[in-house]
């Protein structure tokens, strides 16, 4: 075993103990009260489309965000999906998104039949790099009074979807002054980095839309859940109509307006969330904690470094993230290898998304730091309760 | 207050007593194990994409059905596009449905990017006629080596989904027989009709694929959710695999081969779903002696008719219908508003979905049974909970 990989072990012990048997990377806790609010949902009988804790899962959100408005949805794809859409994205339209993120970024963009067309990441943020998107803009776009068009494809380039990589926000002012430049709608996703502030305001409401995701492995879980944040009460109106059929409201007529979506959150998820929402600042105080700890013990180890939430930007710290000095798909996997088998669950970043058979194909810019990104990144255990409190 | 008023509110109050102070339409019962298993989940943490409860929900949807292998997915709506997808329904493609279902039947196939085309209804089991169709596509369609066409629309005619409607089976003899002779592709849409049989085979397992949705009204609740049924072990492996982000299985990379979805059903739904069967022929048994209440009342009553189950057929009388023998859109609603303004809660069919905005372009058959049904059916409260037994 090499140094590095000796002093990666035991940095992770330093941290988080023994592995007594297994640490997972992210686990949820249901200490508050989860139990009384789903049992009173099943008890109320409400369980499915219509209840109370849907609304009121909505209202914390928009106080915790500061977003005006919130449309509670079935998973965090489905709130990507018809912010999309809502944001204009048409069929044959190209979608900017960074090559490093989840597959639900660029899925939906493919639900919307649009295009994802993929931009380098930033080191520091991890996220889409607001100066080599607007370096490559410059050359690849064509402005018009049709709006932006990407000149090699001859497709709209309809939107550009910064995502808060593991909660580390974008650098935003950048994002959006490009954005403005070249007329882009800015669509954020937020799936990660609920909490997540840049410069005090919270993640997710910068763009026209933001979504959120409530799946079980983020710093809240409703099941699966997400939402929708905008600041525009049209659009927020039109969210909640797409994504519960297109209904118009009647005594008892069906009456559907628009081809429309199922992507309601169940009245059970949402009662589940409501109480995660009660603890979610007792959560980020310990994930915080825990995100100090690997800082303070990975500074005196070489060839490795923690991830520290990006200048003026505030993290949840979702997933804590080591980053190899040196990229190496060999000794990242040396790594995760080791780390995993001793019963740390460690995992890499996913695979950069051009590099999925289904985008190859796909219009992308260079991409130098995000496949350095690939080759180094490590996410490490990260649950609230391993914080040594 | 005329005649057919007044009985039909005797009717009502005979068969559910008064209305002390309202009487819904279908309510959900939680008096078996639902909390148990809940509260089993939440302790476990495992509330979400991984658990042992998605497993036990599928093995008894498939033990009940008797459909070889079971997807659960997140609702019915999502079951059906992609149980479409997967009978090889593509972008422009037209999918024959019937003109009366509810709108999400017509969503599922515009999910697609395909095209519904309305096909009309059999005034015995309320679902779409096999003879009409057969009538219908001797004159519309052209039949080739590339499959069957619309000859006025030069569109492939991908499928046909025969939906069971309010629980009542479609004549799925003879419209396999058009199927067979047209080479068109069945997908069930069972979304109302879990435990409904046909010669003894229950709904939603004729067809290449078909779907159940668990939607808060229906006979069993999950909150949300639906399935995926199929006698097909390589349709049943897509299925998985496209509801749950076609992501191949590794320790710890994240490689996707498809462009896919976020369709997974959480554990902790699934939990409520196995309760829910648990206690499913209870239900039913109890559902069956409500309609046989209800068809016992209103025999006595002229102008109005029970909708009983179909010849061959065993309904899961989902939700107990009347008709009037005279079709009017006037009494109609005169029965709906007596009804509803004394606290028994009923509703109309469908509004037909070629009268929809955003469907009124799609091709459709003469639809004169359909329309009569629009203008004749009732819908009266149906909760296992309000038989007398």
């Amino acid at each position: 075993m090499d140094q590095l990989e000796q002093d990666f072990l035991h940095g992770l012990k330093t941290v988080l103990g023994l592995p007594n048997p297994f640490v997972p990377l992210h686990e949820p806790e249901f200490m508050g009260n989860e139990w009384e609010l789903v049992k009173d949902c099943l008890d109320s009988t409400f369980v499915s489309s219509v209840g109370k804790y849907v609304d009121h899962f909505e209202v914390m959100l928009a106080e915790y965000t500061g977003a005006k408005y919130v449309v509670a949805v079935v998973n965090g794809t489905a709130a990507l999906h018809i912010a999309l859409l809502l944001a204009g994205v048409r069929p044959g339209d190209e979608v900017l998104i960074p090559a490093l993120s989840f597959v639900a970024t660029a899925n939906a963009v493919a639900h919307c039949g649009a295009i994802p067309h993929f931009i380098d990441s930033e080191f520091k943020t991890l996220g889409i790099d607001p100066h080599a998107l607007s370096d490559y803009l410059k050359h690849c776009s064509l402005s018009s009074s049709e709006g932006l068009t990407n000149r090699f494809t001859g497709r709209r380039i309809a939107a550009v979807v910064p995502m808060h990589t593991y909660g580390h926000p974008v650098d935003m002012v950048s994002l959006l002054d490009v954005a403005d430049r070249y007329d882009l709608t800015v669509v954020e996703d937020a799936a990660e980095s609920l909490d997540s502030r840049y410069q005090g305001q919270h993640t997710g409401t910068f763009g026209l839309l933001g979504t959120l995701s409530f799946n079980g492995n983020k710093v809240i879980t409703t099941g699966g859940g997400g939402a929708i944040l905008t600041n525009d009460a049209e659009l927020a109106r039109q969210a909640k109509h797409w994504t519960t059929t297109a209904k118009q409201p009647h005594r008892w007529e069906f009456f559907h307006d628009a081809v429309a979506w199922n992507y309601r959150l169940p009245n059970l998820n949402a009662a589940l969330g409501c109480a995660q929402m009660e603890q979610l600042p007792d959560f980020l105080r310990r994930k915080r904690l825990l995100a100090q700890q690997y800082e303070k013990v990975f500074k005196d180890i070489d060839g490795i470094d923690f991830v520290v939430e990006p200048p003026n930007s505030q993290s949840n710290y979702w997933l804590n993230t080591l980053r190899l000095n040196q990229p190496s798909f060999e000794m990242r996997d040396r790594l995760l290898t080791a780390a995993n088998e001793v019963g740390y669950q460690c995992r890499p970043t996913w695979t950069l998304l051009h590099k999925l058979p289904m985008y190859a194909d796909c219009p992308r810019a260079p991409l130098p730091i995000a496949e350095q990104l690939e080759a180094s990144l490590i996410n490490v255990p990260s649950s609230a309760k391993v914080a040594l409190v």
